[in-house]
């Protein structure tokens, strides 16, 4: 895309109103816009992280069987009832509105009830079974305080599996499969090393403990024990000498770490199943529970923690596979060589494949630079007479600060050396 | 997709609390689940085929220089009062909801305030426009009654584009230039021929008349008469001698049709850019009003517009554009010879792209040709025992009674000749 056809521009201000760092760089990147505490509008370029990230979590829920659903954000009373989820005593933080006749909805908060409601329609047979659904869409939470920027919102983008199981054995089957499907996940993100299976509190459903994704990160609010040689961490809720004992964990092995919870898997037993009459038949006829299994990450949340995680002090730092554009390539100065270079790169690597933020615009060098550190691409190239010249290319990964002069197939060959 | 790893079924039962044809017709398929009045959750087959809209149209929006942006559902009100359109007396149709310490906000019903807000952020020099943008999302809206299934629902998809103008001749451009995209949607979609852009009330923002498009149609709701020869119409609301003559149109060219509007676009001069404090600086330094226009196309109404219009007795008849899948593969019998060339040809099919639902479940031929009929699959293939024998495959097109025996070429050849 050329530079000079996005609307959005950077801003040197530092948004007064804002104390996380990643609402802080994302609005003066021109990624987000803030509607109100906690709700952010994505801007073009955000919206293509955002986008990214998503075909990551979904390309891996469909590669173990997931099929996607679109849930409502309206909600229905009835069904919330049933589980005892709609009193505002028992849920503390639905958004709730009225129908012209004045009956009361929920504004999607969450969507066990209305998936049970749904599957159930459909899937009786113990032929159905095991089933694997799931959802990326808006959630929203009334949190009585905002100011996490993209990692606490009131309006959120989620990716949530839900599975039904037939009995305990294949709930187990089913229950690791999305957990190795969630390292793929992190792993493709670029914080595969970083992100730790975390035991965790199980919730009121079952005696069993839940797992968190954790990332370690100095910005992590959850403090965990990382036993590292295991690859397995304890979070800090649960750290007691008798649920060590319980998980097989050394405290000799154990290391404090700060972590942000870039995802969780529940077991759910047939809690919901059960209060919502969901039950299949098996071979002889006999009606049976069925056992569930939920599992969240936070997709917006993990734009914002990508993104505060990665930056440094010139601004954001985006792993190859979410970058809005793989390459920043800057145009300096305005002579008739330099253009056609440039136009000619832009024209050659958007054929071959390769994302390009063109800055085609009238503008300065320094400012040039600085936009391109602080937007992030993972790739800077600058085109200029000087380039022309030497009939090279000036190459500068945004983690390094050196750059390098390459011939155009050196050139290919670097973007074509992805990170993992 | 095998379709028993598919969750959803059909049925024969027509959904008693349905009058719309679409919605009964998306249900008894099993593309949707209704969640209450004028609120459907998408299933996986009904998602494909929403996402499949969207991307039509996602692909024109960025073809005229489209930036795609996603604002937030929840709205605050202070911005809405600027252009006086907060006060449920003024607009009777918005979803409120309140934050935890008692403020009140909007469930998003519409985008300009937001949107405005947003790009005056960082548009603010003529060098900066005209500028695009638009957004493919859920809105609400509080109908007091909500009956024609897809087609009017109390939330819903809309893809709506925005677009700022330095001058009125600018804003004329621009306006044929999406109205131009627009045609192109329609005619991808498989409603080129029966979709008239039609005149119709331009609102209380300007003399002008807007734009309305209307797919002929006899469940449309709208009365409309069109000009065959200028392939233009004019809606029954300003069908007037007047009017007529403003618009060199002759009553005696026009013929009273019914139609269903698919789309709009709008004139809204500088009335939200004013009320909101939008201007740019021109290349004197002096400040100048920015010319709006606004263009929506109702993306789930398609979904339920498209079902019910190409629907016959049997079921659901897709355009191969919106398909879920092109072909519906029905194997008869589980003979290992038919397994393994139904087998095969799915493998090879969906290698050569060609999306495919395989029913491979344990069925009755009839079930299996029932379903294939109902669910709407442009193509339906038979393998049996007898199509192994004699060394070809069983095509038919579902628009058509009669199925004709083809070799593997043949049949790739049937295939790629897409329908437009």
């Amino acid at each position: 895309m050329r530079r000079s056809l996005l609307f959005t521009k950077t801003t040197k201000n530092v948004p007064a109103d804002e104390t996380a760092k990643n609402a802080q760089l994302l609005i003066q990147a021109g990624y987000i816009h803030k509607e109100m505490a906690g709700v952010y509008a994505y801007m073009p370029l955000g919206l293509r992280v955002l986008e990214n990230i998503k075909q990551i979590v979904r390309d891996e829920m469909n590669a173990i069987g997931g099929q996607e659903l679109m849930m409502t954000t309206l909600q229905p009373r009835d069904i919330w009832e049933k589980t005892d989820r709609w009193d505002d005593k028992k849920v503390d933080n639905w958004f709730k509105t009225k129908l012209a006749n004045g009956t009361e909805l929920g504004v999607g908060l969450t969507h066990e009830e209305p998936i049970v409601d749904a599957v159930s329609g459909f899937a009786t047979s113990h032929k159905d079974f095991p089933i694997y659904v799931y959802q990326i869409q808006s959630k929203f939470r009334n949190e009585l305080r905002a100011k996490s920027g993209l990692l606490r919102g009131r309006e959120f983008v989620m990716k949530d599996m839900y599975t039904f199981s037939r009995t305990q054995q294949e709930h187990e089957a089913v229950y690791e499969r999305v957990v190795e499907a969630y390292h793929r996940v992190y792993k493709r993100l670029g914080l595969g090393a970083s992100t730790y299976r975390t035991y965790a509190d199980g919730g009121i459903f079952t005696p069993r403990f839940s797992d968190e994704f954790q990332t370690l990160s100095p910005i992590g609010e959850d403090t965990i024990y990382v036993d590292e040689a295991k690859r397995i961490a304890i979070n800090h809720e649960i750290y007691s000498d008798e649920n060590l004992a319980k998980l097989n964990l050394n405290k000799a092995d154990l290391v404090e770490k700060k972590g942000v919870e870039v995802g969780n898997t529940f077991h759910l037993e047939s809690k919901y199943t059960d209060a919502l009459g969901m039950y299949y038949t098996d071979a002889d006829g006999k009606q049976q529970p069925l056992i569930m299994g939920c599992y969240g990450i936070g997709v917006s949340r993990l734009v914002g923690m990508i993104a505060e995680h990665f930056s440094d002090e010139n601004g954001l730092v985006w792993p190859d596979a979410v970058a809005p554009f793989k390459v920043y390539l800057a145009r300096l100065g305005d002579s008739e060589q330099a253009i056609q270079q440039a136009d000619n790169l832009y024209n050659y690597l958007t054929a071959q494949g390769v994302t390009v933020l063109y800055d085609d615009r009238d503008a300065r060098p320094g400012q040039k630079f600085a936009d391109a550190e602080l937007m992030g691409m993972p790739y800077r190239i600058v085109v200029s007479d000087k380039t022309v010249a030497s009939g090279t290319y000036e190459l500068k990964r945004r983690t390094e600060s050196e750059s390098i002069h390459v011939s155009e197939d050196q050139l290919l060959e670097n973007l074509s050396n992805t990170e993992e």
